[in-house]
Order: C-alpha cells, then structure tokens, then sequence
C-alpha cells in the first residue's frame, strides 16, 4: 500500500482516507468509542496498525478526525451577507437524518471523553476549537456589518446557547433535534440575545 | 427494621432517607450508574435489597430519587419579585463546589440514559420534569407582573438555554460551571432573549 514509506506522514489519497473514517465511524456506532480498537479499525480497513498510529498518532486523533471529517465543510462555504442567514445555512448544512447521526455520534464521544484526556484534548482541538472558529468568524463579520455591536455580551456564549440547545433537546422534550427546532432556537434566543432584530 | 412492614409502601423517616440518599451518591461518585448495584446500596446502609425495592421500585428511581433529594428546594423558596432576582436566586442556591459535584452527577448519569430507557423515564419524571416545573412557575410570574410578554417566543427555551449553558461549559471553555459564569450568561443571553431589561 501507498502507506508504507520512509517518510514521517505518509500520503494517502482523499479516497483512501474518507473510506477509513467512514469504517471509524461505522465502528463507533457500533460498539462506542471504549470497545473501538485500533485493530479493529485495521481489520476492517484491510490497513496495518502500524500505518494508522503513524498517520493519526492513536485511537483520539483518529476518532476526532472522522467526526471532523464527516460535518460539512468549513466556515468559507458560508457567507450569505446577514447573520440570521449565516445561521440558517449552517443549520441547513446537515439534514435531520444527518444531524441525528452526528448528534448521537458526538453524545457517544462526549461520554467517553470523561476520564480521557487524550480524547478531551483531541475532541477540543479537533472539534470544539473549529467549530468555535467558524463560529467567531461568522459573529465578526456580522459585527463588521454593524448588525451586533461589538461589546454585546452574549457573543461570548454563541457556542454555549446553540450547542447547549443541541445537545439538550433530546433529554428535555424526548424529540431529536431538526432543523425546525434549531431555526426556532435562533429566531426566539439566539439573535434577541445578540439584539439583532428577528424579521 | 421499621421498614419491615406490610404496607404497600413503608414508612422510613427522613433522617434515614436522607442518609439512604447519600450513600447512594456515594456509589454513584465511586463506580458510576451502571456499576453501580441494589446488593451495594444494602450493603452500605445496612438495609435489605427487598425494602429497597419496595420502596423505590428500582435502581433507575433510588438514583433519580438521591440526586433530587440533594438539589435545593422547590420553586417556592424563590419568589424575589423580578425575574433576574429569582434567577440569581436560583444560581445563588447551590455554591460553586456543590454545582461542580453536581454537575459531574448529571454527567454520569446523563450518560447512563443512554440505552436504558427506566433510567431514562426516572430521569425525565424526577429531575427534568419539577426543574421545568420550576422554571415554569418563575416564568408565569414574570409574565404576570408583565415583565416577560406572554407570546415571547424564547418562553419555550429557558431550560434549554440554561441548562445547555451549565452542560456545556466545560467542554467548551475547559472550566467547570460556577455562579459567576451563571450569573454573566443569564444577564447576556436568558434576559435579552425574554425582552427583560438588564440594569
């Protein structure tokens, strides 16, 4: 296999890679994160162990990576001119079957990452910390705009309001979260609480 | 034993309730919820496993029930007049080491929800459901002072700003909640969101 080289990351094509995080993925559904091994990723990618601990560094890099790899595209892809469309078009990014998946892949991996480390700071950088940047670089633009002044409060707790919203759907209305509800959520708290008038 | 009875329900008295309650968060802090066992439960307080269950009808509602019983009392200490006052009230309950010991029992057991549906309904019946009734009280009374309009659209989302805030904290900021934080994200975002002004 390409892999196997002298050199210290070795290449793998785009297609080799997302078929490796899509059997990570898989894997994860299956059995959680605690039961995943490293072999197992091996087996069922027909890869070596070694070549995946030396192209991902262990089982918390790679895990965060697929998640990663899996949510759509980064912050560029969105630009629509307003917040509030800003906003929606993140929403609209994943379909509710989608966001379903995703919202129980990363309760799985939230759970786990309790007594982790190693996947706490791979889950912080590799999850938590982009998806914060995009979030900051949506909110100054929108502050760049004049649409939310820059010393309104609640921009420091973007994250907190949806991802809090996000993940505690589920448990307080026994309903996934939708995209229904997330643009629900925005209109009723997220731009009140940035003063952006809701149209 | 005075639980020893023929009653459907026996009598205990609130000072060994209340002591049956610790020691089950106890457990619950040491092993976790799904290690945790009745046969444990009995052991350390000295009881018989069939007045556990007579009287708590299971494991998934001696937990719920232990970790209510530790939350601070109902709605009906909290009526300040204006609705950041209860709120603040409510923040103000619990000291930062009683809401960290807490949160990180809510953790546990929010991930043993997780495919285990009694739990799942203990949880949402014991400690979801009074918390919302809770707020549900706070929130009529500010309406009918006319604090908080009647059709305010974020009225639907006070448990989940609040409560997405206090569980994702950590894993956002990598800090756990305390009063402070609290206190700062009601003022920037529940208030705003209500229409309430914050002086």
């Amino acid at each position: 296999m390409a892999e196997v080289s002298t050199a210290r990351r070795t290449r793998i094509t785009p297609e080799r890679e997302a078929e490796l995080y899509a059997a990570v993925l898989d894997l994860l559904r299956e059995v959680g994160y605690d039961a995943l091994t490293m072999d197992a990723v091996a087996a069922r990618t027909r890869s070596s162990k070694a070549t995946l601990y030396r192209q991902w560094g262990g089982k918390p890099e790679l895990v965060a990576k697929a998640i990663r790899h899996n949510k759509p595209g980064g912050a560029d892809d969105v630009d629509t001119g307003s917040l509030r469309g800003d906003l929606r078009a993140l929403t609209y990014r994943e379909d509710d079957c989608t966001m379903q998946q995703n919202a129980a892949l990363m309760r799985g991996l939230f759970m786990a990452v309790h007594g982790n480390p190693d996947l706490l700071q791979a889950f912080r950088e590799l999850l938590v910390e982009p998806e914060m940047d995009e979030f900051r670089r949506i909110m100054q633009r929108a502050v760049d705009r004049g649409e939310i002044r820059a010393d309104r409060p609640a921009l420091d707790y973007v994250v907190h309001m949806i991802v809090g919203a996000f993940a505690t759907r589920s448990l307080i209305d026994d309903r996934p979260p939708t995209q229904d509800f997330l643009m629900s959520y925005i209109d009723a708290v997220v731009l009140p609480a940035l003063g952006v008038p809701v149209p």
